[in-house]
């Protein structure tokens, strides 16, 4: 039998990333990288603000330049054999777009208007219009967040949009409707981008668009009338029907075979969110709590509907049938601030090396080495947070604000504990446990809501890197942390979808069994650190309920 | 007529100065300093353990330098002409002393026995003695702490003379009576050391002995007996009557005075702790908060026995009839670290420049320039500060424990309010703001009880170098803080001291007129940011509320 080849295309934050993959054993043949060209220059973005937009046409760059870098690095692969791609994208990351589902930015008038653009999912900039959501819902007959966790946040669509159309009006005549960057691509690539025309995504639908089954859809229009008129016109352009990442949306159309020297023969998968392929890459199986663990968090789990039920399990972000495998229930959650609440430590005791730099007489000074040390600042304080005994000091990982449980982005940091004699890496250590308790306090949440978990899987920068962090975990956890051996567990996810989109596998878990890449570490607790943890969590969760107000 | 002189010598935590100054006009005529030769080494200290003992040699030693430093220096002032000395000291500082008055570690064979030497206040190795004397006060039919705030300290005499004789009974049979070092000095001077001689000082046995008219001087033997039956031999050695410090404990002996090149005609004062002294030397008048502020702070107010009257004040480290100024009840309250707070955040904010130094990648670099930027870098974080908008960032005060309101060893510093923006600088504002609000819940506290406070004089090292924390602590105290011109205002209150026992003024309040020297700043409240700190000294309290039993 010939060997049959599929693409994953991971979109992250800053760049998208690509892996041809051979679709029977899951060896990846070739991937690249490419960063959005406008995006590392600092376009359209106000960080003071927390505006973060994408131009469209950065996604289309970077997905050529990935393909063509992978083709041809792969010259002994057949084209006629690559059979499938998917994308898996951050979210909600949607655009405004025109009547022809053309993304408003792409239009010549609006080309750097960056209310025409992709938000990304942590743009901050509809506050109020999620306040406006969150206090409609409550009032409505049915509240339509709770399938997502109760409260609906600033970094999903409807908030988005509607931020956008108020601010900028003169969008109005152009808007038509809205898509998901996660349902764009795929489009795109199929030709059916038209609004009538869009498969969309089950994932981002029902964690972000308050769809549900059991309303038939979106809530209805008189909702969103009430919420916001400028809405009414874009949700006569929208839809009913979502589908899960196994359905094909299509084959890859002329135009693109063409553009990117492939076939018409590739089936384009329906898109979903870059965690929730992540999870599915990583190995992912019913009642095991999946962790992208990087600057922040994304926890998947999924239990069969059988398990789960009816229940309802609150302050997370969301709970959707098949967002992550088709027959099981997705569930969602996360913690706003992980590695980056260890990056805002060395930011801080970086700030004598800064001066450093900054002052004239010490011009002479070799910047490179200030540089390298600020590099090894993490490993540094790491080596000398191992060697701690067991201590008090105890912080809150609330940095950024709380997504899950129960979003909060009022909520700060605080540390607590301190004398005279706490040293910077006590409070590295601190902060190493803060955001391991905030895993914790979200698997806590799922547990007493009725949903199994008998193991963790990690993946993302941090697993492979800080073992500290990793067995952190595991003592606070009192379960072992098995750490995925896919490098690129998104992209390698992505590629599983698009091997069962393809036909090449009947579904998720025949895709996962032959093209899976198991584990590379467990990390088990060390049973003379759990009694400790356990109280020390105790503390964390008093410390979290005293400043929860403040 | 003839000038007249007078020395005040002023014994700190690190070295003994002394000033000879005009009596009647207060000029400085010489002034010296000598750090304590055997604590400079280290000796006798284990920090980790909260242990400082101080040798008695090293106060003879640095005595005997400063002297003659003085003198030489002044070669034009004629020896017969100065007439009086007094001291101030550390305090609770006490140590075991022979039959005859001998502190033991004079005695060869207790020459290196930590616990025969002067026991330095801030040592801490006696937790459990003053748990036992707080547990024995609450249930005896007298509390014999009421006027020293309800709770006994650790760092005073009883608590430290018990903790030495269980640590080492074998120097139960040499020790016959104690002494604290501000007794000893003027009685060693005066030939008076023997224990049924010493003039004992109201500041020190009224603060930290459970001196008290009411119940006839110390509290009964059998309180003693019930709590430590070994203190009952050195109660039979101590006394019943106390002396403020405008009494002459005697001339200046023969001995001393051909060893010193003085003559006989000295009159040795009766000594009192430094900040008593020094907030005489700083000019305190009725219901004026002198704060000496240094590593930590100590707050001394007097108020007119008519308008305190029996209110009994809780929390404060004692109100002691006469204990700074004769004919007025001295309150002494402070907090336990201060500068130390911000000295903590540099030494973490220096880890990195540590690491720097350590590696030996580095060993190029030069060391001073690190060494430099440490010692620019609480300078450069206040200019940072400076420039800062309102935040809602907020810390506690109790890195070191807290030492008033409410003397409690056990609490801890905490910040709250922190975001991944939250930057060096402005951490350290809000640990001056803690500082600032720390003092202010002492003030609240002394103003809750009926004592009047209308102005406040700052003085120590804090209040001359730090505009920009004078500055908060006006805005938070929303009052006129004034900066003693007096640069070393303990040593200076000590000459008043002297001036009165000598005979030279009538009394402290005359000498203060004469030998005064003034303020040389005044800090007024910014309007624009009274409100401000109103509000966030409410945030403070809460957190304080919140923390205080976490």
């Amino acid at each position: 039998m010939e060997k049959k080849y599929v693409i994953g295309m991971d979109y992250g934050s800053d760049s998208a990333r690509g892996v041809l993959v051979d679709a029977n054993s899951g060896s990846i043949i070739a991937t690249a990288v490419c960063n959005y060209p406008r995006w590392t220059q600092g376009l359209y973005c106000v960080p003071a603000e927390n505006q973060y937009r994408q131009h469209p046409q950065d996604y289309i760059d970077a997905f050529e330049s990935v393909i063509k870098e992978m083709l041809s690095s792969a010259s002994d692969v057949d084209v006629n054999n690559i059979v499938g791609i998917s994308f898996d994208t951050t979210g909600s990351t949607p655009a405004l777009t025109d009547e022809n589902g053309v993304p408003l930015a792409l239009l010549p008038e609006y080309a750097e208007n960056p209310n025409a653009m992709f938000i990304l999912w942590k743009d901050h900039t509809a506050i109020v219009e999620s306040d406006e959501i969150n206090e409609l819902a409550r009032s409505w007959h049915t509240d339509y967040t709770r399938f997502c966790g109760g409260i609906y946040s600033p970094e999903w669509v409807w908030a988005k949009t509607m931020h956008v159309l108020r601010e900028d009006p003169s969008l109005c005549d152009a808007a038509h409707s809205w898509i998901e960057m996660c349902d764009w691509l795929p489009a795109l690539l199929a030709g059916k981008v038209k609004p009538t025309e869009v498969v969309r995504s089950r994932c981002a639908s029902g964690h972000k668009a308050l769809w549900h089954e059991s309303w038939g859809g979106l809530p209805p229009v008189d909702f969103f009338e009430k919420l916001e008129p400028m809405l009414v016109k874009l949700y006569g352009n929208l839809y009913k029907d979502t589908y899960t990442s196994d359905y094909c949306v299509g084959k890859l159309s002329e135009e693109w075979a063409t553009r990117l020297g492939l076939t018409t023969n590739v089936s384009v998968g329906v898109g979903a969110f870059d965690c929730h392929m992540g999870a599915v890459g990583a190995g992912i199986e019913p009642n095991t709590l999946v962790k992208v663990i990087g600057t922040s968090t994304c926890d998947i789990v999924i239990s069969p509907y059988d398990e789960i039920g009816e229940n309802l399990i609150p302050g997370i972000c969301g709970q959707v049938d098949g967002s992550v495998v088709p027959g099981m229930v997705g569930l969602e959650a996360g913690q706003s601030a992980f590695g980056d609440i260890y990056a805002w430590f060395r930011r801080m005791l970086s700030w004598p090396l800064q001066q450093l730099l900054n002052q004239p007489e010490y011009a002479s000074l070799d910047g490179k080495l200030i540089e390298d040390l600020q590099d090894k600042m993490i490993a540094a304080l790491t080596e000398e947070a191992k060697l701690l005994p067991q201590n008090d000091v105890v912080a809150t990982d609330w940095f950024n604000g709380r997504r899950t449980p129960d979003a909060n982005h009022g909520v700060r940091g605080s540390i607590s504990g301190m004398t005279l004699a706490t040293s910077a890496p006590e409070i590295f250590k601190s902060l190493v446990e803060a955001t391991a308790f905030g895993s914790k306090a979200i698997a806590d949440r799922l547990i007493e809501n009725g949903v199994k978990i008998d193991s963790v899987v990690a993946l993302g920068g941090i697993s492979r890197k800080s073992d500290f962090v990793m067995q952190t975990l595991a003592n606070v956890f009192n379960m072992n942390i098995k750490v995925s051996a896919a490098d690129q567990a998104c992209a390698l996810g992505a590629a599983m979808f698009a091997a069962v989109a393809a036909g090449i596998h009947p579904d998720v878990e025949a895709a996962q069994k032959a093209m899976g890449q198991g584990f590379d570490a467990v990390y088990q607790p060390d049973a003379s650190q759990v009694e400790f943890y356990q109280r020390l969590y105790a503390r964390y969760k008093e410390l979290c309920e005293k400043t929860e107000n403040f």
